[in-house]
């Protein structure tokens, strides 16, 4: 029985180097991110058991796939396709004014077409909680299909809106969310997206009450950037600010955020604990370039202790 | 009124390092390719007016490809578009027993939508030479279409026949050149797919005898990879061999030996003068990393004058 | 007919990477960089059709920069020269308390001895504007003459004073702009030039109202370092403030500025918009490595528009 | 129940570029490398289920090896450590009459104090093969210690002699050998070890059957450099030439024809299969950067079909 | 007769990328770094005779030391060795909340057995002043006695406390300071290690009069961090403030201190030129990438006459 | 007394990578280099007291080479100059047919106007050879008269013909040579000079007797390229053939032939021992990037013993 199962699309990543464009750069970096295989990298490193399910194109990139995430110790097992692309996209890091921006070229990505016979339901069956989020419906119909019946199993159910304005329109994902989220127990919800996609008003008790009552999930993790996090399980509320980083790379916080908080709910720590492991891992991701938060039990940890010293020797 | 116009797709490269797997290799190295701007850029560096004709997206990756066209000093006149990829190839340089390997990601392209009024029909007919290869109709119906359409102007024609076997089956290719060729004034044709793909056999002789004689091509050029090339314009056949070359990068080999070929045979060149000029451009090519022949006319008459010395101080 | 021409050096960039010295560094990153093609490379990146004048060695050196300006869509006319080098210039990025250095090495450049009948004077005539700016006549007493004499065609001219104390002496550069300002229609004058060089004090109405009695300048932009811009066109005095940035490469930030208020000027713009143009590519100039302005018409247009939001996916 | 168990020391690898010496170079590749731990990857990548067993410092740099090893699909079981540095070599690639040079920095490596109850020994005994090499027992009496107690459970065990002189005498060798061959089932002896270090002498047939008999071992596959390999199972012998290839990596070679090789045997393949598998991949390795064969089945069986065609479009 | 002799360990220095983690990275930066040597190079650049005095192994590694000191202008006098490693350390930049990360590889160092009849010991009676650290004596029981030793000679003497808790308890690094410090004339003392290790408290004046008092120093300079630096001759007291940098890398800001003011101190200049000699130096170290201040007179001058602008051109 | 006096220029080496073009290239690799510099590292490295002379810009590009050189031991004694330049060469490494092209960009450098007043005479005096090349004398008139005046010193002095058509053409160099080689003691010829540029025929014996002859030479040492070498010393005439190499970089193989000549012959070693010893050099500098010889006088033993076997390990 394993901890976490997340299902969705991972991409390579190509980026030039800092200050350079995609014009004229001669080098890229290449790495691999998704959300839900961040999740899964972020959550196998702080020691849960972790599967990734996901369907690749034969090819010696989506196997660069499968050897990252492996890397960091979670366990893909994904459907190996003839057809379709291994999606990818192109990330070039900005500065004020000028905004990083994303390049997306996930058209026609293998995943895309990934029924629920093609991937290790068994995985989900046997997992103690599932994971997708809303990036995974939007990209085909047939992933929505997917996504619904994989998260009508018997197992604990997580999801995070993660509304991309460039996959769909705000009313289509409003659809689809409100198809989905009734079969959410765990629900990771971004403020910005409850406010703009969902329509809903007021303070967080008010977004995060509304969420549990409309849906019923169980407990509404809202996500409010730089004002930190806010927790709702009917029981209690539980509030935790962010902690500051200095940034190398903003892209991934949010999974990061989601890995570390669920490395603690998943052994059955406290809520406070779990937001505040999810805050630690989330800063320390910034500090880090990729997607993936690249870090240890030990130093989320030692971020927690407050222990920050610039240099230890 | 410009000396040469081709038409085609070019997409970016993608290469590890040599010695390294696309599987692990964390930089990789972005550069453009395409066999038709390949034979645009060669034939600009080496002194013709030249134009290259496709249709890109609208972004940064479009705008790559332009530019690096631009430098070379060829013109690229290009539909922009909303729809479609940039096409995308990954190299894995390798040595025997490991061949290079080749993972293509073109799969809806921009260009593949292409039709003839998005193109700048006017600058083939204000052209001396118009030249695409086997490479665009097989990437699309469309571009089929488009292919037939702009090879019937009143301009002249040439056409490489450039069979790709990860594109189209040889029986498809075959009904295609069937169709095309009878428009082609100038062919070059791989002494390989003239074998594999029309079927045909006898010595070189013959089989340029029989291209001229079927589809009425006033010259064919046979290229014969290690054998080098055979040249038959009716009056006269002449052979030209290759020039030994320090392979650093084999790709686009082909493509600098057209536009070799093309910056003399367009200037009233003897044939002779041509296709040697051809062989040296591609063999200087092969020192160079890239795709594109990225040569200067002093360096091409070095070759011809056989005045290598190792170094030059 | 074009829209714009630009005459100076252009010389190669190296740099060694952030915190590398000069004396220890072994990879040595090369670009292309100058005023005057910095202005044209970004006025051709924005729309207007732009031709540059120089005169460049015959060789790999002097073709690199022909190839950089082109790539940008800018269009070099050049005199290759089999005499006089090519004009380096060595940029060490610094950090409070160490400055960025420049070590210039542009004696004997083969741009200092060209003379107007060497260069593409036609394209002068043709053109709606004519740009120089105070470098060029500083390099040589060659260039002092061809900037003189190409100053005073019937096409409208401008001028930016570009100060540089290494290349001549205070009193030297005000002898000269007094003997060249009389022709110039359009003056960019970096207020520490204006007080320091020309020796005017007052508030910029002042200078600038001066500076138009004095030499009869049309249109007077004085560009004020952080403190923005300010220009006065007789009928009307119009201020901008600059736009903050995250600054990854300041070297070039002035030209980014002429080049972006110079790309709406010429289409018939108001003095406004294209001050607020030209503080808006001076910003995404200071995010992006190298002398040149590496951004498209959107992503001016998006800054104009405040849309700065981090990320956009 | 695991196909493959191996145990050793995996080290990082350090190497300054091509043609760059140790002394002078800025930049260091780093990888993993060590006899065993290539062979497990290698095994792993070519489809067995393989498991790792070491001892690591709980650092960083130990993380990195697990890590490393992970991606290929091999199981790490490790037993971290408080104390033990991680072992490094530094490889400076050479080219006659200069060659390749090697600075072990192996001395106080965690793994020279693990003791089999520090080792998952119950990974040994639920598998089908337990494999170590001439290396483990050379690096401390500890080591010694533990690879004669892990030989000698029930499971089948396999040994390559590898012979290290920086390591220990060719007479201290003999009598290590002495007291383990007796327990090894399939013997991995590269000829030259067995000349020098046992002092055998006669054709491969006289080798191995002197090996056989001395020692008990049921396969003796001897390897013999550049005149490939020669297999004795008593029923039969067989030879198997060496496969040409481009080496960019030389280091290595011998550990991937041993995981090619049984990557076949212990699937129940022959031993003309799995000596020609093994060929295969150690030619595949030579063509690519690091100690570890980054292949696929796929790639194996292309060299064994002799499918090598330069590139593959 | 030389300036200035030190004595102490060199290492490999070797570093990922900047957001980089060393368990992922491919490329390592590798420099020399060593607390006594960092003040060696530095005393050299600023134009002391400076001798360094060390025991290395006798291979490329320690060559590479060696090597990188003389670049700077230090005379390296070194005991090569058969035994012993060349000590490394890793050395992965952070930033809030993640402190940069030092992995010390400095175990079985060749320096730890370095006894004063393999140093150059003349070289020491010969200068006017003999400086070793802290580190020094907690590498080994035998450079503990190898530095009583030496600072028992006729010259004068300075050491720097450099406590580092990964190498020793404030115990044992307590009861070392007490029988080493009566031998110094010359005491560098970090303001954090006079409190934690040594126990005191008080204002600086306190902690200085004490040191001087307890083990007859001559001078104290008290080292503050941000606070900057406070030097007590038993005549005067001079404070000296930081001097702000924008920090590309704080590693060896101290030794550069070190080394600035001794170069100034040793040419008769005054205490307050020293110390603030000494804070531009350790400002400059910090914006350049290393553990040495690879920085010129001039540069440093330039700072004290605080001459910063950005860019000079 | 130092062992060897050289004197010349060096220059700034850029270089792009293996397979890339000056035109195009984002990265130059900067390396060091100049004949007598390339002779008195090597020198240094296998052993000599040796001693560079020259003169260069106090910038740091000047400070560089004084930098590069002293790191493999030599000690330049330099005049630093306000005035001229820092001399520069790009190097772009070629293969057949494209060979390897230079463009020298030396103009104005510093050193053409060094005079023997600024040089360390003093050095020359007291050592047991001064050495230079045909290059210095060829850079200016007033290098000329500095070479004249220098090698008429009492000092043992040697010359090595250099002869390089980008400087000086035959007529101008055989006058130079015959008045400035009857103080020349030991010659080293490139037997290609001799014939070319003093247009000596005959075979090697023939034409050392005639230099000998001519110029009073003590002893002439042929270099003939792929052929070996030849020295006369009039007692005795010893061949030496040369020792085969994998090249990765041919720059600098004749200075390494001279500097281990010398290494040896300076101390009083054979002709025999002197000619294999830098036959020994000169091949292993073909293995190693750069213009010097980065090898130690291990390795060069290692190559006289003929133990090249691949890899130690």
């Amino acid at each position: 029985m394993v901890d976490l199962v997340t299902l969705g699309e991972a991409m390579l990543r190509l980026s030039p180097p800092t200050g350079e464009r995609l014009e004229t750069a001669r080098e890229l970096d290449c790495q691999v991110g998704g959300a839900e295989s961040n999740v899964a990298a972020t959550a196998a490193r702080l020691g849960l058991d972790t599967v990734w399910l996901s369907k690749l194109p034969d090819s010696a990139l989506g196997r660069r796939v499968v050897s990252e995430l492996r890397r960091h110790g979670a366990k893909p097992r994904v459907c190996w396709s003839e057809d379709g692309r291994q999606g990818t996209y192109y990330l070039e890091a900005g500065g004020a004014p000028r905004g990083s921006s994303v390049v997306y070229d996930r058209e026609n990505a293998a995943v895309q077409t990934a029924t629920p016979n093609e991937l290790d339901t068994d995985a989900i069956e046997d997992a103690e909680l599932f994971l997708t989020t809303g990036i995974t419906p939007a990209l085909s119909t047939t992933l929505f299909e997917t996504t619904r019946s994989l998260l009508s199993t018997d197992t604990r159910t997580a999801f995070d809106l993660n509304y991309r304005g460039k996959l769909w329109s705000e009313a289509e994902a409003r659809d689809a969310y409100e198809e989905l989220l009734p079969a959410v127990d765990l629900l990771f919800a971004p403020e910005r997206d409850v406010r703009s996609v969902l329509g809903y008003d007021g303070d967080p008790t008010a977004l995060t009450a509304r969420l549990r009552e409309e849906y019923g999930c169980e407990t509404v993790v809202l996500t409010r950037g730089e004002k930190g996090a806010f927790a709702d399980t009917g029981d209690q509320t539980v509030e935790q600010s962010t902690i500051a980083a200095e940034t190398v790379d903003a892209v991934g916080t949010g999974d990061a955020f989601v890995g570390g908080y669920l490395s603690q709910a998943l052994r059955g720590e406290s809520v406070e604990r779990s937001l505040s492991y999810g805050a630690a891992t989330a800063a320390l991701k910034r500090t880090i370039a990729g997607d993936i938060a690249v870090v240890s039990e030990a130093e989320v940890e030692r971020v927690l202790d407050d222990e920050y010293d610039g240099i230890d020797r």
